[in-house]
Formats: structure tokens, C-alpha cells, sequence
């Protein structure tokens, strides 16, 4: 019999959107050491689709997601996950109407980010976000940044309104093209010249949209950063959980 | 309140191998017709890569993983699945042993390969098959084939085992190189020759070696055809199932 060689099984909760949330898998497995499938985590993911968008519910536009998340965490815990991972930053504005109720403990993928951050050579002072306006305006990447002495710099109205959600709205309807990309990278390219020695792809969507090399600094995939604190965690004991 | 568009929620039987699964995730969201998250379907995923080897199962090389079909089938049931897809083409030799035990339609990726076969125009009268040694074995393709009138080419024994399999090896240790899909092109291009008029790619770690314009003729990818049919049932009811 496979002897497993972790107890840990992940528990993502996902559909925030749903293909942000087949990338962040395919990204958990790509990061997993190993050779043969018996060395990769198990795995289950709870992907609804239907939770309300977050980001209008931040702006107070739309039902509050948080009943969903719980429902989601329930599935996740009864099925036997031993953590929980949300694939979804404006998801983390939630976290705290959760966290207490969930009873496993979420790695809390912006402090991940964060943390990241500060393990960069050179050593990044000032980062760039391009993400939801609803995480924007949550204020989760300040709160996380700060507590590491990192300045943030956020697109200014118009370009956050008209090239970052833009972007967002067409990576989620399945739209990958030239424009979408020109609307991120320029975006990106206004934060850089506002001193951003990194860049946070700070909406799930938006890795898809935007290729690292188009970005002249680093390009943070907090999926990607995240995927990576499981795999550590999973091996040793790790992670920025919620509450600690 | 959001209202979802069916009450169908998609459980996926995965981990086998698990790159395998995250691929078969993100074709099921790519070809799930919708513009917003909320169009999606509801899906529960139990990955759980340390199910024995299928192939060497039925070789008698190892433990039958049936007990980690069933115990995943459970976790689905549980979290609400209303359906199972299993996106691994050896695994559903042991289908027969749990279909019963299960309590839930299970839409059979290989009965919709031959059905998807059939509507095919030119009409395909020959089919060739690059599959793992324990699907080729298991004779799963040979007997829905026959179902359908197709006539089935497989790999001689040295392309199966050092062409096929080896490739196949490489996909799942991660590799995915020139070399890998040399091996592909060239068991492909030997089924052709031996009048294949389409070729399937019926172990799911092969579309991810190969890509569809390296073979002359249409690849088959099951992992998609089986999406398809999933998509296609949660909007009206239709899907080949065990059992009917």
C-alpha cells in the first residue's frame, strides 16, 4: 500500500472564479516536488461559482458572499481537509467574518504575498498592486504590506476603472486577447514609474491576462505564492495563517 | 440572490494524476458557455494522487484501487455531488466494481469518446488508440469501439512500451519536452499509417504531451469530449452512464 507522504490534505475553496481556480490547481501540482502521482497532496476543492461577487458586495452592490464561504469551508472540512486555501484576494476581505466558524486553519494567501515580498533580493520597498476594486478599497494588500514596512502604490480612478477592471471582466468571460493584455501592462507600466520595484497580480485573473515578461520588474502571482506556502507547509509547518 | 443556472453539481473523481485533473478542470470551465463566474458549474473535486497505480493493477504489479474510487466517490456524494466524472481513462476499468456501490451517475469518458467518434464527418471506420498499457489491456476502448462499429489500431508492443509508456512516465514526472512529443508524434503517425482516420488520446496525461496539429489527422482528447458531455447533460440530461 502508498504510504502518503504527508497527513495534509488541501482544501480549496475556489470558483472565485472558477478558471482562476483550475490555475491555482494546476499551479499546487506544478509546485509540488515529486516524480510519480503518489508524491503529489491530496486534494479537494470546493468550486462554486454561484458565491455572490465579492467585489459588489464590498461596494455594497450585492449580497454578502460570507454564507457561501461557510457552506464551502463546511464541504471542505467534511471531506478532510486539513486546510483551507482561497484562491481568491477579494475573497480575503472575508476571511475574518469566517475564520472563527471554519474550524481548519486558512493560509491567508496576502500575508503569504507579503511575507514574499520581504524575501526579494534587492529588497523591495515599494510594491504596485493591480487587483478588484473591491480588494482596493478593503484595503487587505495595505493592511498586509504595511505590517512589513511596505509602501504600496495603487492604480489611480481612471485606469483601476478602465483598464484594470476591464482587463478582469474579459479574463473572466473567457477573453485572453492583445487588449486585454495592453490594458494590464499599462496599467502595470504607470505603477512602475510611480517607483513600484514589484508588481502584485493581485486578482486571480489577472496571471492569466498579463505574462510575467511584460512587466519590466517582478510580476508576484499570489497564486503561485500561495501554492507555494501549501507545499512548504505540507513538508514541514509553515504558513501566515488567519489569526496568528 | 444569485440562482444557479442548473441544481447539477459536477463531482470529479481525480488525482490520477493530479496535472491530469487540474487540465480536465480548466477544459470543463473553458467549455462551459457563460460570461460571469455565476454561469459556471458548482463542482467538487477529490484529487487524491495516492490511488495505487491503475496500469500496474491490472498487470497484477499492485494493490486494485478500488477502496480509494469508492472511498472518493463517498467524499463526492457527501459534499453534494449529483454526478462523477473520472478524467482518467485506466481508471475506468475498475468502474464496473464501483458503479453500483456508488449511488451516483457516472458519465463514462470512454462510452462518450465512441459515441463523440460517431459524429464525426468524414465517418470514422478506423480509430487508433495511444493509452496506457493497463487501458489497452483492460480492452475498455476495444469494447465500447466495437459498440459503435468502429474498428480499433493499437501500438505494436515495442511503440507501447517505449514510446507510449515512456512518454507517458515523462508527462507525469512533469516533463513536457521535445522529446516527449516526438515519442507522441511518431506512435501516432504508426497507428495512421495502419489506417487510423482519428487517433485518441486515452490516457489523460497524453493531450498534455502532444499537441492536436502534431498528428494528421483529428486527436481525440477524452478529457474534453468527457467535459463536453458534462456541460451538455448538467443543460438538458444526456451523457453515457455505466450501467444503462
Amino acid at each position: 500500500m502508498t504510504t502518503p507522504t504527508t497527513a495534509e490534505i488541501i482544501g480549496i475553496l475556489g470558483g472565485m472564479g472558477p478558471a482562476a481556480t483550475a490555475d491555482f490547481y494546476a499551479k499546487l501540482v506544478a509546485t509540488t516536488p515529486g516524480s510519480s502521482d503518489q508524491d503529489h497532496l491530496r486534494t479537494v476543492i470546493w468550486s462554486d461559482p454561484t458565491i455572490p461577487d465579492r467585489t459588489a458586495a464590498l461596494l455594497g452592490d450585492g449580497p454578502d458572499p460570507t454564507p457561501w464561504l461557510l457552506d464551502g469551508s463546511r464541504v471542505l472540512r467534511e471531506a478532510g481537509a486539513t486546510v483551507i486555501a482561497i484562491p481568491c484576494n477579494t475573497a480575503h476581505a472575508f476571511v475574518p467574518r469566517i475564520a472563527d466558524h471554519v474550524g481548519l486553519p486558512i493560509i491567508h494567501m496576502i500575508g503569504e504575498v507579503a511575507r514574499h515580498l520581504t524575501t526579494l533580493s534587492p529588497r523591495i520597498h515599494t510594491a504596485g498592486l493591480l487587483a478588484t476594486t473591491g480588494t482596493v478599497r478593503a484595503g487587505l494588500y495595505q493592511e498586509w504590506l504595511d505590517r512589513f514596512g511596505i509602501r504600496l502604490v495603487l492604480p489611480g480612478t481612471v485606469s483601476q476603472n478602465h483598464e484594470v477592471m476591464t482587463a478582469i471582466h474579459a479574463v473572466k468571460a473567457g477573453i485572453r486577447d492583445d487588449r486585454t493584455t495592453a490594458l494590464l501592462s499599462r496599467a502595470a507600466q504607470r505603477l512602475t514609474e510611480r517607483g513600484a520595484q514589484a508588481v502584485i497580480a493581485g486578482c486571480t485573473e489577472i496571471p492569466l491576462g498579463l505574462p510575467g515578461d511584460a512587466v519590466g520588474v517582478p510580476l508576484i502571482d499570489p497564486a503561485l505564492v500561495l501554492a507555494q506556502a501549501l507545499v512548504r507547509r505540507a513538508r514541514t509547518d509553515g504558513g501566515v495563517e488567519q489569526g496568528r
